[in-house]
């Protein structure tokens, strides 16, 4: 008789993409001292926090230093005052039918997304598109969800694949087995394609119709810049019946390291009588305390009038990278996609080269560390990501190397 | 065909205990707006942030600001600096075997707490001692590990209770049935008592013959004023092959509102080959993404000289507010307990009254807040919980009261 584990992690294929990312930069770093290093594979943003931000920081910190202005345990699903700004900046002022008490403020995009599939029965069957950010499938893998792993074909049995290739344009089709959870994340990480706004009205319409729900990861809207492109699945009708929406504030308010984000549950999307936003409001009630005061206070100058203007400037710098790095590839050459409305350049890679081949050679070659398609998903091989968010100096001098030496 | 919801939320009865209590406070203080409640309910403090972690914030805050000192994604398991302080001064310092890197930053004990069974199997059987945190069970039914509730008894039938009232002094007896996995927490909330070290040796040597692991909740081990208490698991022997431990910076530092946890996981903890380290790594790499680093920075200051020097203070003036409530109730002959190692007294509810009636009771005639006993278990029916977390004035007028009119 002993306590025993739950086995399911040990189906998972060996470690975190970025974890085998992390060791192989190590190793060069330490063979190579004298070859600075540019790093264009996680997507971590590198400029500084905005004024306005810093501002509402060292402010709620001064509250915090007094008795009357203290504040303890923050309420489960996060302040009105946060709540409000989301539903009223990012949904109604589109047009969209989001109210306060449909938002749920968390520390970030990577724990509800890792967490929301707790509230779905271990029967349920997902649909991810391929490549996909990885924690969506491993978190069903070790909740046990996902059947049985095949090495060959780097595929779970229990899991629909919904392929993303130059050959589909980089965007899913429709399945043809119902799934119950489709994730679906646009602008896409890690290719940086998009849905057009009636290009996604075909997915709302099949979810509803299948009985399907759309989990929804809009980490990445404010790199939009076409027209045509929802910045929110509610843009779309009828998605307050089959669609759950992840937003993050890592990539629109550089927050990586100030850990802030937020899950809108519309009360219409219902199993039954049962809503799924009671079930998160009780996940979050049991197994949450809520963000930080001073982070939710830093969460909402980003929709201070002086915060919009200053993350507008911020997001721009990014995207004026990710032109510099889409133009440069596709001057040398490069078979390359992304880089419009979102912060991630995809690229196929040269010469019949793996993913991971092509890693190795540009680490080696021009000391520029991006991301492997494959780390992805079994169609993101022969495919490399490239991100937008390092400093301008050091984008330029990436491509510059990759051109020269890549 | 439709996506189906995980059921077991569905079993949970009622909602969550502080929920409840806030629901009935908002409701009197609305239809009595002229009486000034004092709360001395949930386990929230109400000092201020010490000097010492003010400025480390607003330091941190300062490198946010600019490119050169920016942080942007944490490594997964906590910063070594922290990790570091913590490893070194509440582990190392009472000559417990525990390294840096067998600890794990979080952003607080009950996320932990809630966590912690994800990597356990669903077979698992778990004990609690009754009356308890209602996290752990809670989170176990979440996770399907429970079996049936019987709302008579209030006890679900696949958990072992360990009843821990005046008839045990409030301490657990070890259970006639083998458990997998055992919930302690010393100093005890709800009931305020602690184990010798002693005591605890024997649930260590216990649960190493058993095959059972010990999740060691240590959130209140700031409190302790008694010599021959334990700090932490690890100053017993063995602890380091059967017991994990969670640390909150909650209580000790005031950081209810600022969220910064640990959890200690040694190397030696294992099933067959498997570390549970290995297992708890994983989930932290997949579902987490680090606590912030500004809060990472407020919790090295928690261990410098001064902060040191100045929570002592802090805490000191919170056991001076427990030695009010307790000693006021006894002079008022109410049969008290706790309150010397742990900021709660915990009281026999006078006249035969159900916790809830005293709840009531204590609201309408005294405008005190307190905590029925029952939330925390069927054992903890006839008890109720007073907090020592609010203001020394509050502290002293709700005594009054009670001595009054309670």
């Amino acid at each position: 008789m002993m306590f025993k584990i739950n086995d399911n992690y040990l189906k998972l294929p060996g470690s975190y993409l970025f974890s085998t990312i992390g060791k192989k930069v190590n190793a060069f770093t330490e063979a190579n001292p004298d070859k600075p290093i540019i790093r264009l594979g996680i997507g971590d943003v590198t400029q500084p926090l905005a004024p306005a931000i810093i501002d509402s920081l060292h402010n709620a910190v001064d509250e915090m230093a007094n008795a009357e202005t203290f504040h303890g345990y923050a309420p489960d699903l996060g302040y009105e005052f946060l709540r409000s700004a989301i539903a009223k900046n990012d949904y109604q002022a589109r047009g969209c039918d989001i109210a306060a008490d449909e938002v749920f403020i968390s520390d970030g995009a990577k724990c509800d997304s890792g967490n929301i599939q707790e509230i779905f029965s271990l029967d349920n069957k997902i649909a991810v598109c391929d490549p996909v950010y990885p924690v969506y499938v491993d978190t069903n893998v070790m909740a046990g969800r996902t059947g049985i792993y095949n090495a060959a074909t780097e595929m779970w049995s229990n899991v629909i694949y919904m392929p993303c290739t130059a050959e589909t344009n980089f965007a899913p089709e429709l399945p043809k087995e119902t799934p119950d959870i489709i994730y679906l994340c646009f602008p896409n990480n890690p290719t940086g394609s998009t849905l057009t706004k009636s290009q996604l009205q075909e997915w709302i319409d099949y979810a509803n119709k299948a009985g399907a729900v759309i989990i929804y990861d809009a980490a990445y809207e404010a790199y939009i810049t076409e027209e045509d492109v929802p910045h929110t699945i509610y843009e779309c009708e009828g998605a307050r019946s089959c669609a759950i929406e992840l937003r993050s504030f890592s990539k629109n308010a550089g927050f990586t390291g100030v850990r802030l984000g937020a899950t809108i549950i519309p009360k219409d999307l219902k199993s039954g009588d049962v809503t799924l936003h009671s079930l998160w409001a009780r996940r979050h009630g049991t197994k949450y305390n809520g963000a930080p005061y001073i982070v939710q206070r830093a969460g909402e100058a980003v929709y201070s009038e002086e915060g919009k203007a200053q993350l507008k400037k911020q997001v721009a710098y990014y995207m004026n990278n990710a032109k510099v790095i889409y133009e440069g590839l596709k001057d040398a050459g490069y078979k390359v996609s992304g880089g419009v409305n979102a912060p991630y350049i995809w690229l196929q890679t040269p010469k019949g080269m793996t993913s991971w081949e092509f890693f190795d050679y540009l680490l080696e070659n021009a000391n520029v560390v991006g991301t492997p398609g494959s780390g992805f998903g079994p169609s993101g091989e022969g495919y490399f990501r490239l991100t937008a968010f390092g400093s301008y100096e050091n984008t330029v001098e990436a491509i510059e190397r990759i051109k020269r030496k890549g």
